[in-house]
């Protein structure tokens, strides 16, 4: 088999075998088939797409690739859920606790942020003394201890996909259903999990900005997993105004700490147990999904979502004096308040131009070698429809270093759409594929 | 500007500027731009095509990454004529001499032969002594006292076209109209020529089946020399069987003198004669088509495009009595003739297993590395339509290697197909675009 022969046919629109994939997939893992074959297999599946057994047979080569984590000695469900990454997206730190504290396992292996998207691991090492780098060995024996591991994507799993994300980042070949699909899915499958949540977002914020993409992306990862003998279930949620109110990294931590306590923001807060409902019910824990929601909710209530927090916090070397307060966290040198000049509703809110924002203060990553700081941010105060009087602040910027503030500060002028009339209030959750 | 950006602009149907094309080819060339990238580009380009702006840019552009010749102080006009490559195609060890005879100068930068097709180099190599090697100033001396030079690509002429015709060979992006035109035409229009005539083949035999493949190929040629102030004409010439009767390089050498002697294959003959008229044509050596093909004829009938040969063999070292005696040429050491089992007409012979028969036996290359041997090869004895008698000899195979002899019989015997009736008659020139 050649490689250049797999890629042609690929590129002609042929169906590709387990086997021509698994060819390709190895040899690009090991080194054999070069960065330039790979480009060119990358962009002609972008053009040809791939059949659904074609992108079922290229998670599973990817994941075989790296080693597949088993959980089976565990006694419970092993579940965990992904988000496509939005702006304030933070419900991890939310429902891992509260579905854990409710008896599933949640082995979760999480991301960096990157651009105007935030990731777990840059939240979660914004509590001092976090260590999200545990070993594999470190990662099994907290999950079993507590039911929750919070670690970053190790260089064992997977290895196949990590090299392909990178090379498709440079060469224009990321916007790819079906290569999403997998690169999402072979790192999920590899974490040794029964069942999986996809919270796939939807908007301007969102990588996906249609419903209809969003839909596509999530119905082909729902068949990958349910190929691979797991419980999938995703939900398209919206991503048309942050999440909460907080985006940068301790601001985020801070509202998730708020959220276990019951005082965080509504949206936050109904997501992030609605997703941890979804891992309760797909792990088998209940026979009914409204049942699922009140095990979640009982657990918020009861303030043992909180107690799971500081539990893991403390398991993996952060200060858990975090979980009783907030000035633990790292904090900005100074706030400036950007406010209403005139009386009005909040018609919209940008939210890649909020994330640029953020990144722009040193929240963020604009290339994945970027140095963030984990106390700047921003915090916004109102919501899409939300009453402003004049005067008012719209939004609190939590500043380090000004050289990048008037543009920041521009950028959320023009994010804050200001209007006579509240917009027609659109649904959190658009659409769940179960 | 960012190499993936642009790749991205193209990948989605957007026309590239002049710059962004530089930006990537001079980037390719001096190796900022990585062949990871470049594959990746070549793939968009196959999917998306290049608007005639972009292919120009493009030839241009990788024109300009090499040395440009420059003959205007040669008092003449300067022409070459270029084919896509066939089976027993040999044209150019015709037309050259007579051009040259005529008073056109012929800077004849040539290739080799890879899998099925011939290569000129190749041919020439198979006269003792012929060095095709010549340094550029060498190549400079030989054309100003002959009007004629005959050497291989050398480093020095865009080098963008070498790197990325080896990568597209290995990434499944050869098959691109666009960059199948820009690679050719970078290389001609750097030979220094005012005139090219394009003999774009068409066929079982060509690198285009298609008529309509071939014209859009010739037009897009045709399209870029006249974008960069040349005088350029094509011909679709047939290649449903092979040119001639001899195929591999010093059978094909001997047949080219016979041919300069007025002995030899008609189609061969009037090929010949027909595109060395459309080059002094073109080359303003004469007011009407007509008027060249005289002069041309006239060469051939008076001789003097044998002495022009004979000529150029002495100039550049090598044996000038391959021009009276074909047994200076190397030899294979038996002959395996192939004969017809009953009376019949020759309905049709396959090019490409002709051209693969003959590489099996030693003449031809199936990878760049091959090497090859110059005496063998094959000689048919009949054209379609032709009468065969039982027991004649259809084929003669010149063998010095019989390890895959009966592969290469095989395959003969398959391509030389016999029936009751002579097919209707095709014809050698398809269409002319002018």
């Amino acid at each position: 088999m050649r490689a250049v022969d797999v890629i042609q046919r690929k590129r002609d629109g042929q169906e590709l075998s387990r086997e021509e994939i698994d060819f390709l997939v190895d040899g690009y893992a090991q080194g054999r088939i070069p960065d330039y074959q790979a480009s060119a297999f990358a962009m002609a599946v972008f053009f040809r797409g791939m059949t659904p057994a074609e992108t079922l047979a290229l998670t599973e080569s990817m994941m075989r690739t790296g080693e597949v984590l088993d959980f089976r000695d565990l006694p419970g469900p092993k579940a965990d859920k992904h988000s496509t990454g939005g702006v304030g997206d933070k419900t991890s730190l939310v429902l891992a606790p509260l579905a854990a504290a409710c008896g599933v396992y949640v082995p979760m292996i999480s991301g960096r942020g990157l651009g105007h998207t935030g990731g777990t691991l840059d939240k979660l090492e914004a509590i001092p003394g976090f260590r999200v780098g545990l070993s594999l060995a470190e990662f099994r024996d907290v999950l079993r201890r507590s039911h929750l591991g919070l670690i970053g994507q190790t260089p064992e799993i997977a290895p196949a996909d990590r090299k392909l994300y990178a090379l498709r980042d440079v060469t224009a070949t990321v916007e790819s259903r079906p290569l999403i699909a997998a690169s999402i899915m072979s790192k999920k499958m590899a974490e040794g999990i029964d069942a999986l949540v996809l919270d796939v977002k939807t908007g301007d914020g969102a990588f996906m900005k249609s419903l209809a993409d969003s839909k596509a992306l999530a119905e082909t990862m729902v068949e990958i997993g349910r190929g691979m003998g797991r419980k999938v279930a995703a939900l398209i949620t919206d991503m048309e105004q942050p999440l909460g109110f907080a985006v940068g990294n301790a601001l985020e931590v801070a509202e998730c700490l708020e959220t276990l306590k019951g005082r965080g923001p509504k949206d936050l807060e109904s997501l992030s147990l609605e997703l941890a409902a979804w891992m309760l019910h797909l792990g088998g824990l209940t026979a009914t999904l409204d049942a699922a929601r009140a095990r979640v909710r009982d657990a918020l209530d009861s303030g043992k979502g909180l107690r799971k927090f500081r539990e893991i916090v403390e398991l993996q070397g952060g200060d858990p004096r975090v979980c009783d307060d907030p000035q633990v966290l790292p904090r900005a040198r100074e706030t400036v308040a950007i406010t209403a000049e005139k009386d009005s509703r909040v018609t919209g809110i940008g939210c890649r131009a909020v994330g640029q924002a953020a990144m722009l203060l040193g929240a963020g990553r604009e290339t994945v070698d970027s140095v963030i700081d984990p106390a700047v941010g921003l915090v916004l105060h109102k919501k899409v429809g939300d009453l402003v009087i004049a005067g008012e602040a719209l939004v609190t910027l939590h500043v380090n270093d000004r050289e990048h503030l008037d543009e920041a500060r521009a950028l959320i002028k023009e994010a804050v759409r200001l209007g006579p009339e509240a917009p027609a209030r659109t649904r959190l959750i658009h659409h769940v594929i179960s």
